[in-house]
C-alpha cells in the first residue's frame, strides 16, 4: 500500500537524493572495477529517511559501472516504489527493506565475487562461515580486536526472496550474531551493510578481503 | 559475392557505425584491462542491419585497447569487406558470421583469458564444460534460475576456421543447447553474444567470472 | 608534552606539509587500487624534520583512496599532536615515531594485503620470514647482489601498540637485521620505510611482490 | 669509445627522441599498473638509429609508472652514452644493445612479473621453458599454428651482465631458437622484443600471459 508521493515524500529533497544516488553510482564503478558487480549482478541501497522508511535501491538490469541517476528506485518498506513510472528495482529488493528495519542499515551492498562464490559454496553445508584472529576484523562495526571470531551466516541460495527476507527478519529479531555484520548466499554472493554508505563501503572491503584470505589459505 | 556498396550500404549511416565503432572500442578497453584481450588477441562484432545482413567487425591484429574507428570492417553475409580498401578482418570472421546467420547474434564477444584457456584445456577431452549452480548463470539469456546446469562445448582448436565455422553452423540449426549461449575453443577462447552489444558484455562478464570460479575451485 | 606550536613548528612552512600530504594521498590512491590498503586500514607517514621531530601521520579510519589534506596529523616523538584539533592519528603511531628515531626512518608506509596476511600467518611460528635469491631484493636499500637472503621479522599481532613499540625498538637498538628493512605483524601487515616517500613506495612495492611470489611458490 | 655527439647525433631529431620516449613512458604506465615492472624493475629501449646504432634506454632506479622525458639514456652499440650530462643508464644496458644488434631488436621489454618468476624458478635447472599449444603463441613473430612448442631458455641470475650477455651474442649467432622470442633469467624476468614498440608490447603481453597459463597449470 504505497503512501502517496505528494504528502509522504515532499522531505525528500531532490538534493538528498542525488548525492545518496552520485555514492551509489560511485560504489558501482568501484565494485564493478574489482570484479564484485559483474554482469549486471548485485544491488545496492541507502536509506533517505526513517519514518516514513525511504530507501533508494539499484533498479533491476543495470551494469554496475554505468549507473545513472534514472537507475535507482526509492522504495517503501515494503519495498513498493513510490514513484510513478519507475524502473523496476532489484528482485533482492525485499532484503534491503528487511536490513533497513530489523538491523538499522543505513546502507546496504551486495556482492558477487569469485572469493565470496567459491567460500560460501565451501560452508554452505556448515551454514557459517567463520572469520577468526585477523587484524582486517577490526574494520566490522562492533570489533575492537583480532583476537575474535566473526561468523557470517550461509543461507541456501533460493528464488523465493519473500522466504529469505522472512528468515532474515526472524534471526535479526532472535539476536543472531551470525547475521549482525553481514551474511553469504550460497554460491550467489555477500550482503554487508552499515550505518552509513562510507561505513558499508568499509565492510564490504574488509569482508571480501577476508575471503579471499580464507579462501587462499584453505585451498 | 559481395553486394555493391552503393546500392546495399546506403542504408548504414555513418553514425550507426560510429555508434557501433564507438561501443566496441569502449568495451576493447574494458576487456584489455581486465586481461581478457590481451596482445591483439580477440576480435568482436556488431550486426548493424539483418537485410542485406552487415556486421561491423574487429580488424586484425590490433591493440584492443588502442582501436580507432578506422579499425575496423563492415562485412557481409560471407565475411567479405563491402567497403572499399577496408583493412584486414579477423581471420574468425567466418563464426562472426555464422553466428549472427545460426544463433541470431546481434554482437559477440571473443575472448582470450587465462581461465577460459586452462578451463578449456581441462575439458577439452570432453567436449563441454558444465557450470551449475551459482547464481551468477541467471545473466546468461533464458536463465531464471540458479538452479540449473549450462552446457558450453569446448571445440578442439583449429586453424581452419572454415571447417569450425561449419561444424558451428549445424550444431546450431540442430538446436544443440551446448552452443546456445557461448562456446570456448580449446586452449584459445570464448565467443559468446547477445541481441546487443550490452547484452553480449553482461555474458562475457559472467561467463569469466564463472569461469574463475569453475577453474579455482577444481584446482 | 607537547611542544608549544608557534615556538617549535614555525619551520615546517605549510608548502612542505602540502607536499608530504599530496605524497601521501597518491601513495593511499596507489595502495588502495592494488588491494593493499582497503576498509580504512593501514597508515603511512613522511618526516617533516629532525630537530625537533614531526611526523605527519595519516589520520585513523580513513579510505586510504579518499585521503585530503584534512587527513593527517602533525606529531612529535612521543606521538602527540603538535597542533590544535587534530583528527585522531593512527592507533599505530608509535610504531612510526619509533621507526623514525632508531631506524632512521625519512617516510614509512604500512600495508595490510592478502599476500603478506597469509604469508605472516605461515611463517608466524617462526617468527620470522627469509627471502632468498630473487632478483628483487635489490630494490631494497643495501642489497647489491640476488645471491643473498633478507629477513623479516614476522611479530605476533597485539593491540598493546606501546609495548610492541619497545620491543621493536629494543631489536632497532641492538642492530637486528630482521627489522632492517621491514617486518610483519601476523595476521596483520607490513612496515617498511627509507629515507624518503619515493624509497618507501620502492620497498613496499618490493616486498609485496616477493611476498606473493614466496606463498604462491609455497602453496 | 663514444662518438663525438654533434656529429653521430644529429640525424636523431629531437622529435624523434620525444616520440620514442612518450612510448615507453606509456609502456612502463602500463607494465607498472599490471605489476610486472614494479619497484623501479624493468627496463625499456626502442632503437633510433642503425648505422650508427642509437639506443634510447630507461636510465636507472626509476619508478616505471612515473617515467618523464629526462629519464631515458641515449646510448651507441656499446652502451656508452652519447650525451654529456646523462642519467645513469640501466645496469643491464648490454643486453639491450647485444638484442639490437644480433636479434635485430627495434623496440627491447624487460619484465619482472610474479608469474614469470616463479616459471623461470620452477625450469631454472633445465635451462629452458616451453610453451606448447596455445593459440596466443600466434601472437609472437613467426609463429602462424597453435599446434607448435616455443622454447624459452632460462638463464642462471647473475650480477655479471657483460659475461651474460656475451653468451646471449654467442647463442643469437649461433641462431638458437630459444632465444628468438625471449628469455627468462632465473627469479628476475622476461626479455622480449620485436621489430618495434608496438610489437614487443605485442610480445610481453602474449609471454607474460602465457606463463600466468603455464604456471597456474602446473601448480
Amino acid at each position: 500500500m504505497p503512501i502517496p508521493p505528494a504528502a509522504a515524500d515532499a522531505p525528500f529533497a531532490a538534493d538528498a537524493r542525488r548525492a545518496a544516488a552520485r555514492g551509489l553510482i560511485t560504489l558501482g564503478g568501484e565494485m564493478h572495477a574489482r570484479g564484485w558487480s559483474l554482469a549486471t549482478s548485485s544491488n545496492y541501497s541507502v536509506r533517505l529517511s526513517e519514518n516514513p522508511l525511504r530507501l533508494l535501491v539499484t533498479a533491476s538490469g543495470k551494469h554496475k559501472d554505468r549507473l545513472t541517476e534514472d537507475d535507482f528506485v526509492l522504495v517503501d518498506e515494503t519495498g513498493q516504489s513510490v514513484e510513478p513510472d519507475a524502473p523496476k528495482s532489484s528482485a533482492e529488493t525485499l532484503l534491503h527493506t528487511t536490513l533497513t528495519r530489523f538491523a538499522g542499515a543505513g546502507a546496504i551492498v551486495h556482492t558477487h565475487s569469485v572469493w565470496n562464490t567459491l567460500l560460501s559454496d565451501r560452508h554452505g553445508p556448515d551454514g557459517v562461515v567463520t572469520l577468526a584472529g585477523y587484524e582486517m576484523l577490526k574494520a566490522l562495526p562492533g570489533v575492537t580486536t583480532h583476537d575474535t571470531a566473526v561468523d557470517l551466516a550461509v543461507f541456501p541460495n533460493t528464488q523465493d526472496i519473500a522466504a529469505l527476507a522472512e528468515e532474515l527478519a526472524e534471526r535479526l529479531r532472535a539476536g543472531d550474531e551470525s547475521v549482525r555484520r553481514g551474511f553469504l548466499i550460497d554460491k550467489h554472493g555477500l550482503y554487508t551493510w552499515d550505518s552509513d554508505l562510507s561505513g558499508a563501503r568499509r565492510c564490504v572491503e574488509a569482508l571480501e578481503f577476508l575471503f579471499e584470505c580464507e579462501a587462499r589459505r584453505g585451498a
